[in-house]
């Protein structure tokens, strides 16, 4: 099977020009196959703030409200997200910017109201593998916004992280993919004050052991656990790291009975 | 040669629930290949009031400065175009959100400053047709937001009028070209108050007589101008209308050597 390459990135380094720049550059050096899946949501925050809308996180995910939506629509699907696709494009890079609205690619399913009601925050339910293929094939290289929709209508807004990993799974069918979530460290550290202290493999076991001593916590533990779903469920390799790294392959990588 | 049909639809109606239902409704209703170019000027006035930001127009276009340009690659490129897709999603029509920047569809040359320094405003240099056919031919639904880029990383806004016409114009090559503008009326009128005073067929000499009249006038000018342009360089039938017309073909058409 082909390569496939698909890098997550969040959003601070999309969001700030030198580090949007570097990482750009890294990942025009990467041959073959591959996909972009951005965040935004500093972007977000800040626009909502100027529009006089209240930001609301709950277990770090934002409370997203119709006036929200519209926020996130915007700042993540347009603002964000073109970007990105016309820096790519100055690079030689035949980006397409796309939602999961966009040729019907992510279906989600608005979060049923439990505790929390997060508003129009979606869970994915179905990717299409088909179209995004398509676009594959043409030499396209998809950028894709954390966006995704219901089938009536509604966008919704969804993580990023777990797009990144759906997408990896529905493609391992057809290439091997390599998913790399990418950020401001060089990987898991064991001291968040020592960037040397990388963990080079994590398991399962490890990763549990780590969360409960508070190693590992926050915003890296979901990125972690859609990781993982993506690693078993086809993804020949997931690795957590920094941009500058994507070509090296350093960084923290995903693996079964170590 | 199959037929394509391109829809140019303006702020107003894109931008209010009621109308842009209906227009969707008859979007949906067109056979065969078809494509989207949309504007969104109101929101984006309104979207810069609400940051803050003045907006400035000459001669009907808007400057745009850097704040603006994000502004209009928020509004544009976001929140119109992807509440469009997700809405056509849901009828079925599997339409696909683009800005000239994703798949380098459609290059510009930022406008040269003359008396009057319009800032990121584009003038059109290049038509992709190769990728809008592809996505046709997959039977996509391009809807195409009004910016374009430099190929040098910048994003610029661009006339949905002149949008659709060069589109028009570079798909003639391939497809047998219907381009309707849809605005509010029911075509070019002889007396704006009486939505009955149709011009059902208008010819270059009688649209600058009606000018020079003062019969057409304002936002009616460059639509007619790239009309007219978009005609005389291959499209089979231009037509001035309002949305509830696409079926039916009835609006002002226009014509040479009447």
């Amino acid at each position: 099977m082909d390569r496939l390459t698909i890098i997550k990135v969040g959003g601070k380094v999309v969001e700030e020009p030198e580090s949007l720049k570097a990482l750009l550059d890294q990942f025009c050096r990467i041959s073959g196959n591959k996909i972009l899946v951005h965040g935004g949501g500093r972007a977000a925050t800040n626009i909502a703030n100027r529009l006089g809308i209240q930001t609301q996180m709950v277990n770090g995910r934002r409370i997203t409200d119709e006036a929200m939506l519209e926020v996130v629509t915007m700042v993540y699907g347009g603002l964000v997200n073109k970007k990105i696709v016309a820096n790519l494009q100055a690079r030689g890079c035949n980006a397409i910017g796309l939602t999961g609205a966009d040729l019907d690619l992510i279906r989600a399913v608005k979060r049923p109201v439990d505790e929390i009601d997060f508003g129009f925050v979606g869970d994915v339910e179905d990717v299409n593998a088909r179209d995004l293929r398509v676009l594959i094939e043409e030499n396209a290289v998809p950028v894709i916004a954390p966006l995704t929709h219901d089938g009536q209508g509604n966008l919704l807004n969804t993580n990023a992280d777990t797009i990144a990993s759906e997408i990896a799974i529905e493609l391992s069918n057809y290439y091997s993919v390599y998913l790399f979530y990418c950020f401001e460290k060089k990987g898991v550290l064991m001291d968040p004050k020592d960037e040397n202290s990388i963990l080079y493999d994590l398991d399962p076991a490890l990763f549990q052991k780590y969360q409960q001593d508070g190693i590992i916590s926050e915003g890296m533990i979901p990125k972690l656990e859609t990781g993982f779903r993506a690693k078993r469920n086809g993804a020949k390799e997931v690795l957590i790291t920094n941009s500058d790294n994507i070509s090296s392959g350093r960084g923290t990588r995903l693996v079964f009975n170590k």
